[in-house]
């Protein structure tokens, strides 16, 4: 009964034969060893983007933190919601690496910026004035940091506020399997065709040992994002390992495999959630993650039984039986059937 | 032919096979898994330091970057010879993490620095003058960039003339069990025996895939560098994979014997060399790095034959035949004598 | 009719006259001049606190950047209204000299941060989470941006809360001199016997050429002040002309005579905009500042006029007669009777 | 006998008088005064440069890290004497205002950098390669740190150097007027004419209370300066206080005539100097400053009677009489005949 994250998976089989694969004899170190050349191809190609500069990097920090780093300057703003993982998650990455740019928090529903909020942020900035920041970039997560997609138009909407402000527009893309599958649309339709300019390509929480690919559709910035990512000790000696786990994903679609098995999973779990009494979602299900409210009572039940997954941040087990609190529960590609009917017929009593 | 760097090797069968029996079901992330806590007491048990702090990263930049930054302040010096990976090799690491301090370079022979260059720039400090930078924290590198070992005293001695300034002392220990194979002490007489305060402990050169831990035996700074290291990106979700490669590392000796199968083959390397006309070393040999000079002649013909080797900075290819150039020549725990045999034969000509 | 802010009024004559009797002969730079020596003793015993650190900066935003970055690390957090200085007027100077600490904002009525939000935002971060930012500094400003003031018990309050979760908490005393007139309290008592550990004490804005005083009743960070201001490029080598400024200010209490001046021409100048028709405060005037809205057509009026203020953020001069705007108007020591008296005639029509 | 530094001298008359004119009355705040306008426009027709951008600052150390920043990016080189107050006298200013890049140190015979040092150092650096630190700027001082100056064609050579390289030049102008009245060239000769990109014009030496310009001759870094000003604390409020001691210094040839005083000055002191017995200077005496070796007998006489001189780092006034120990004299544009005589008179015995 593992909810906790999708980072508590393993990895995916596939993944762990593609680095043993990649172990036999030597290769260039540093990023330049052909299984790069082969991913930067790949990459290229499936974002339909030939001209776009990949890199990979280890952490999703790393990947969203240098991706900003690289388009503002330290006196200007990271436009992002209040609940994001750069704002809230990162211990001040976004700043460390920006060398101290500001992030203004917007707030809408569903973890999704509302695009008034944006519009209000931007124009409150006089671009003429020093005393004030300036404006930066827009960054947002998808999937959100409470498991729901914006959808192609949403996307649309926000990055042409940015463009209309001469921002250019990251996404976070730590789930960007999952909300792809959700939403059935081409990695080049998420992104730069909806006017995403720079991407975290998530691999790690859906089946990779950990490997993120930051891609630039602009390569302007590719040497800058070099220096940053040699500077930051972002950059691995033995990079082919980084390379053979991302070139194996994006093999006959695994990337999308894992992630459908991820999102169904979650289906199965949302369904038979919401057959238990006083349950409820607190956000649309739309990839792999849920937060339902139940029982405190059913939550006894669940830690009892060691189930894991993420109470609200603040809730406590200490109260009245009935009153209902918020899970955070998040599937993974690996995430069985039996952990799932497990999980429900526990909660169940 | 393979002596480009120890980079370029593939990663040792015992640490494949650990990755492998890691990735068994679900672990805690973000470095609170239970592979870490052996591998803790591991390296406390290793290092005779039962308080030691200890964390793992993904590279040596950002273990070296990372233990300076939590040791001193941005008005602070590094105290580091002229040829340090930190200064040379980083593009600015050590600035960059501790928010702009000054690298001090020094001088002195086989890469070593010279104590009466480091007992000379400390004097020159006025520690009551706020206009000049203040002094902060001495960096040695062991094995040093040009192959060669301090010993336990030269340790000491420079740990000394540290410690009468208060400033504490780092080991950028990269080739940490190739420097310890060639010294025959242990690893506590390396470093805190020996005055050392932290050390970065490699092991992606030694074959890992991907691994240092660096080790704080005064723990203070604990909690400084897990929020450095979150902030920095350099905490890993799936953390578990960088535990097992240090746990097995650790297990059975395998680190030591890996370093002595590197070392041997540089022995063995700069016998058969040698042996060669006009050929000499550069720095005396103490690990598994091999600097010499033979004529451009043998260069061109083992260039030719596809061997991979760096020569120094500022050579060229173009030249007269029998002058002589540098080659820097590491083995690896990997290096096979067929690639011995084969280089020098073709360098015989 | 100047009223745009008192950073637009002249230099005081005793400062120009204090300026000019400092200037005769030669006298130690960077700090050292005898001056200093006096000022110092002039602050100590005009706060009660004869241990406390004492520094001049010729800037407002250099003295509060300076005081945050001394009692922060870059991963904390600087908690303050959403509407103060620091978050809004000066560039991200606190996120640079902090090197990339997050500013936190805070709501509450009158420009003042409410105890309730502070309290939640605490509640609200793990102290033991290595991904989130940790808690760091309070800063208050008094007067407020909207020229309020702080009760002696609502800053008590707030350093309490501070001081519960064992931070420090700074005082942007812009303007010090005119909220310590309101209060009728002595500068002990509105700093640190109500809990304040840092304050920026304002004198431009009062009559100086251009000097702030950053007073530390813990001296421990006395030393680091000293090493970032003059990292930052603000020890000034001729500092007897800052401390012949802060010498005067303090002699003879000019500083407070200075201040009531403003204050009473602030309090006139309500008084006459009440007397207009549709004319409404929109705070509270406790000093020197007043925020008032009246119809479009008296600020036309005002305007053609030549009268200088500031009309609210994002507000036009285009628009129906009657709507009512707000304006910002700041009253100093040379604001005279006759722009007062001028100033209402126009509106007046 | 103050011969301490330009620093510990009065403001020139003509300054503070400027300073009272500028006193009448309101002025916009924040680099928005009249005054202002005026300035550019002479420092635009003194430097025969119309586009130039310029702006005021209150301190050197200011000026030069400000103009370092707003041309470099943090993964880039400085490129400086071992002697310049960028490297030694400002705590590491360059490192924290261009957020850690690296101040690369050449050597070169009267403190002046040597063409082939820099030449050797720029081909160092592989401009493809991320581990290193990538070319940035060139910085030279004028007066330089032993008081000589570069002659228009050495200064030429060094330009030439960085250009070839494309990197900007910078030149450290705190002695700006020391150097031109010695060279007896134009600024636009000393600057732009012989490739200098942007300057750092100093004042605080030559008789202001705290000016110095930054004069950018290409300003498409104008906006970036007027940001980073701000964000470092640097813009003054009450900034015609700046603008009034510029407009003053540059009317009727005021700042030349200020630094022909010193100069002049200077000259005779020389002249006294070495007509004492076993007294020689140690650098060519091309400005205000004077380095000279004399007994340590004489030294004994200068301090028991007052005189105010730095002896040189790490010399002491304990050890044989007739020892000879270097002494750093700096006249300024009010030294006295009286002071020159009383201090040779003094050091005969």
């Amino acid at each position: 009964m593992h909810f906790a994250s999708d980072n508590t998976a393993p990895v995916a089989p596939e993944i762990m034969a593609a680095l043993a694969a990649a172990n036999q004899g030597y290769a260039t170190s540093y990023g330049d060893d052909q299984i790069m050349d082969r991913v930067r191809d790949q990459i290229r190609a499936l974002f339909e983007a030939p001209n776009a500069a990949v890199y990979l990097v280890a952490t999703g920090t790393a990947a969203n933190a240098l991706s900003l780093a690289c388009h503002i300057n330290p006196w200007q703003a990271v436009f992002c919601h209040r609940l994001s993982h750069a704002e809230v998650d990162e211990c001040g990455a976004p700043e460390f690496f920006t060398n101290g740019a500001k992030l203004v928090v917007l707030d809408g529903e569903n973890a999704k910026i509302n695009p008034d909020n944006l519009r209000a942020a931007l124009a409150s900035i006089d671009a003429t004035d020093p005393h004030v920041i300036q404006r930066g970039i827009l960054t947002i997560t998808q999937l959100t940091e409470r498991g729901t997609a914006y959808s192609l138009n949403e996307i649309h909407a926000l990055t042409t506020i940015a463009r209309d402000d001469n921002m250019p527009s990251h996404l976070d893309g730590a789930r960007f399997a999952n909300a792809l599958v959700h939403l059935g649309c081409t990695p080049a339709e998420m992104t730069w065709k909806s006017g995403i300019d720079v991407v975290s390509f998530g691999g790690t929480k859906n089946g990779l040992m950990g490997v993120e690919a930051v891609i630039m559709f602009n390569p302007d910035q590719a040497w800058e994002f070099e220096l940053r990512r040699k500077r930051a000790g972002h950059l691995l000696s033995k990079h082919r390992f980084l390379s053979a786990q991302m070139g194996a994903y994006l093999t006959d679609n695994l990337w999308l495999d894992l992630a459908k098995r991820a999102n169904d999973a979650a289906a199965r779990l949302e369904t038979a959630l919401l057959s238990l009494p006083d349950t409820t979602l607190e956000f649309p299900r739309q990839g792999n993650m849920i937060f339902a409210r139940f029982p405190r009572t059913a939550h006894r039940f669940a830690k009892a039984a060691g189930a894991e997954y993420d109470l609200y941040f603040g809730q406590s087990m200490q109260g009245p039986d009935h009153e209902l609190l918020g899970a955070r529960m998040v599937t993974s590609w690996s995430t069985s059937q039996r952990d799932i009917d497990g999980f429900v017929a526990i909660l169940r009593g």
